[in-house]
């Protein structure tokens, strides 16, 4: 659940005080997501979504995130605006935490995907990666190759917990990926979390992104790659690569791959997996039994990341 | 959490050709509730709540609350309005489940209690006690009295496992509510879980009442002790002597208590704690280490019960 702060009735009619938006008409905590607390506001001048940004947000970096999206919206992408109070700002404090007001965005997050959908998810990444050429301040993918080695140290002495071996092969995938890590390859913002239920539909068109709290600089089909990981597996983590296939030809139809970056895919893909193994596994040794809070099972990404390890080229991919 | 069913987008949108209701805008999952899957629903004709009722709920039983919300609201109760298809039902299937729409609510629950919210409660409770009358079919409280001592018997074994001396505090405890439980009293129709998040306010007044789904046929001042445990007691279960008051204020407004009621408080409210500690202690016993579900600590209700057993008479309530 994706409410881990409470707000007060006297708290939020506060905080409201500060906004030209009236008062609060509904206030729900939204079951989606699992970093920060969202909730579902109506106000007497309509709907909002309020964030509170929990521990893993660093509270001096939420400005770059809040310029992206800003920045997105003036070039055309449909994302959630930060909405300003009197001040002028943004980005203020509630509840002990910072907190934000967003515009609400309409759609409904695709709960199963279908090839119609990826198509336009390429696309819409595509536009993304073009429209945020013009945003200048850089931030660095702390969950990007630089971090995997101390996130999977940290999770090392336990991993074998998990599953027996574990460790030992998640340090030899990661040998071979850091060798093979391309570079030179085209580089821009990236959302980085472009899971389903980041991405809007609306009549059978894709409606919005949301959610742009790991967001970073960092190699562009990178992104591509999470995404073929975030939308391209089976319930029984066979790779759909009718999928993939309308995936990369939405976002060839925008922004078109270079030579290079298709065929650093099975690599690109491999970091992508291994990154959300480590830190859905950093999560699960971590998270004292009893405490209450959903735990995701790090081994799904393990079998994607075997897709990706036999993978011997673009082709795998549908390319 | 509240959303243990997912809904995919096909069936959703096949759902609602069900319904004049056009189609949907935005679907997303509430974070509020423990017992079913709840999801604020827009359509083109406006908002509703989309409910899926889970294990917790007998879908035999499902009429008599639906009924029961309608008749409430022909009385003038403000709450949920079960919503018919084309078919005049309200009640059917989605994701394998029963599901039903109902109106949505505006307003926000009071998430740090002050007493000026206990009075409009103590009088809405009534409202709901009166308006209850003419609503004929009858509901046995499973989790009245009768339900006590099975319930104590399936936790009895682990029961000293989540404190030493648990088991026989409980049995001892129960054998005194047991023998001192009131009889003659008057019946009716009771919410049986009014508590703060079930009850929204909106620009000071209380808005509306939701979530009839552990609603019975039972001892109306059953449901005022039910209150008081639920409203009354500060972070720390020091009891707020002060909103005890202003909810039985409130209450008597409305509908005036009996000698008889006033003088079962003490009783009721030791029931009311047992109760909500047995079903917190059943899930707890029961709760697999490691299953992704929030589980509640039993022991603040023992905590509350304490404070009922040394309540002399109806004076420690403020009366």
């Amino acid at each position: 659940m994706a409410v881990y702060t409470e707000v007060t009735d006297e708290a939020l009619a506060g905080f409201l005080e500060d906004y030209d938006l009236g008062t609060a008409v509904a206030f729900r905590g939204i079951a989606e997501g699992v970093e920060n607390s969202n909730y579902q506001l109506r106000t007497t001048a309509g709907d909002f979504i309020l964030t509170l940004y929990e521990k893993r947000v660093d509270p001096a970096e939420l400005p770059w995130f809040l310029g992206l999206m800003e920045h997105l919206s003036a070039q055309g992408i449909t994302c959630p605006q930060p909405v300003c109070g009197r001040d002028g700002q943004s980005l203020r404090r509630l509840a002990g935490r910072p907190a934000c007001i967003t515009t609400f965005l309409p759609g409904v997050w695709p709960r199963r995907v279908r090839p119609e959908h990826c198509g336009p998810v390429g696309a819409a990444l595509a536009a993304l990666h073009l429209a945020g050429a013009g945003y200048a301040p850089v931030r660095p993918n702390a969950l990007g190759p630089a971090g995997w080695p101390p996130l999977l140290a940290r999770c090392l002495p336990r991993a074998d917990e998990v599953q027996a071996g574990l460790g030992a092969k998640l340090s030899v995938a990661l040998d071979r990926i850091e060798t093979a890590w391309p570079t030179g390859l085209p580089r821009g913002h990236i959302h980085a979390d472009l899971f389903p239920d980041n991405v809007f539909f609306l009549e059978g068109r894709l409606s919005g992104l949301i959610d742009f709290y790991f967001a970073a600089t960092d190699l562009l089909a990178y992104d591509v790659a999470i995404c073929l990981n975030a939308w391209c597996f089976e319930p029984d983590f066979q790779f759909n690569v009718t999928r993939a296939r309308a995936m990369l030809r939405g976002y060839g139809e925008v922004r078109a791959l270079a030579a290079a970056e298709r065929a650093a895919l099975p690599v690109l893909c491999q970091g992508a997996a291994l990154r959300f193994l480590l830190t859905r596994l950093f999560d699960w040794v971590n998270t004292p039994p009893g405490a209450m809070v959903t735990r995701k099972d790090p081994l799904e990404y393990l079998r994607r990341l075997r897709f990706h390890l036999a993978a011997g080229d673009e082709h795998a991919y549908g390319l």
